[in-house]
């Protein structure tokens, strides 16, 4: 069982990536997707005229401050249009792909974040948000994504999680998305990126840190600049919850979950 | 097992829809939801400048027409804001519903119209339509909908289905419901909309046809106006399919559900 995130900057890249899952659905393998939706989300909100709003927490880890506006904004993006024609995408090259988001069935379940402390950049000081619609998985309905696996249906998940409560909330992909390949009991989870994986110099791509020994990843996010801080984070919590493998790898390039299986990237184990 | 048809005209009583819903799956009553998207999908196009385009058939019958611009803002209302929120808020309610349109599991096939014959108001004169992405239900994966019942998931389906080459589709949601509740052996199709039922001088709310023999539905197309020419047809679809009882009722009244399990409204048997 493989576990595959495809990064929300990559719409550039589906077709190839769709290509790579179907050779590897007809191979048999058992396949399960979860895509990001942050750069559609915030297109779609400028053109409606409720831009994105990004918080930075005081650990320095960047995310989406969600409203419930914005939520509205972002279930448009990933439940409507991305997780919808990725699924169209992969049913026209015959994988017989079914999309969900975290809310549906209770796949993904945990506590949603109604106060948040945050940086506040302009005046360099910290302080609560409320209203937040913004959460972190804890659990996750294995028993629902094996039955569809065992009917030969591929789950194509949204970021999206329900609370404790039933509040939808906005979830970090890469961090879900090590959680289901955790309680799946992946081989592997391969986080597809607009980078080549972990770079020692960001941005500079001939850094690139090839092999991280696991028992290393923790202190690995020192290097880690921005969002790639998540994917870490996702790599640790996959590896502890059993996960024989992380890797981080380039979905812009030909063939790139082909390549990411060959151990092209940041291979973490 | 009933299939409850929820107009895309009723998101103000969506609450009073769902707390029905709910008291029913407490019941023990096997329920699917379908549910349309038009109000909302028109008003999205609005706001993003992309308004929606409505055809007319030559028998008179008005449908939208889609191209590909629109059924991006289509899935987007239907399969993100409508159907994820409509999730959440029978979840609030304890009903563990999930989320699914026509394209996830190829759920609901058919044949996609991609030339379709219109009355072009303006001139009075027939023409033809291309690059249209409008389509008729002709298969329903029951298995589907049926693996998820006997797992206690109440299946809620926004409408759009997969062509056989795989192109996601807007479909009318009534017809349908007809199909679902055909395939699934349903006792009851209950149909609620933003008007008591079936009326014999429309827009006259006291003229309502309180019951139709099945033998006769049809001819009782003659009746029906604009939008409720396609809830007749879909009425007499699924009866042909075995369907027990088709009810057309008010969605905006308290109890809404509940009236229409009473006989409130249009019933068809």
């Amino acid at each position: 069982m493989i576990v595959v995130k495809i990064g929300g900057s990559l719409s550039a890249s589906l077709d190839s990536i769709s290509t790579d899952i179907a050779i590897l659905v007809k191979e048999g393998k058992q396949i399960v997707l979860m895509h990001g939706a942050g750069y559609e989300a915030d297109a779609l909100g400028e053109k409606l005229g409720t831009p994105a709003k990004h918080v930075t927490s005081p650990q320095g880890f960047t995310s989406r401050y969600t409203d419930r506006a914005t939520l509205e904004i972002f279930v448009m993006a990933a439940c409507g249009k991305i997780n919808t024609f990725l699924v169209e995408r992969l049913q026209k090259l015959g994988v017989n792909a079914l999309g969900l988001s975290g809310v549906d069935g209770r796949l993904l379940e945990g506590t949603r974040k109604d106060a948040i402390r945050i940086v506040d950049a302009e005046r360099g000081k910290q302080r609560i948000l409320r209203d937040d619609f913004t959460g972190k998985v804890e659990k996750v309905n294995a028993e629902l994504l094996r039955s569809l696996l065992a009917n030969g249906y591929v789950p194509v998940i949204a970021p999206l999680a329900i609370s404790h409560q039933g509040d939808a909330m906005n979830i970090d992909g890469d961090r879900a998305a090590a959680m289901v390949a955790g309680a799946l009991g992946a081989e592997q989870l391969i986080i597809l990126t607009n980078v080549p994986g972990l770079l020692r110099n960001f941005p500079d791509e001939t850094s690139l840190i090839t092999h991280i020994d696991k028992s290393r990843v923790e202190q690995s996010i020192d290097f880690a600049q921005g969002r790639m801080k998540k994917k870490v984070l996702g790599a640790s919590e996959a590896l502890r919850l059993g996960v024989r493998q992380v890797v981080f790898a380039d979905g812009r390039v030909a063939e790139p979950l082909k390549r990411a299986l060959e151990g092209k990237g940041t291979v973490i184990d």
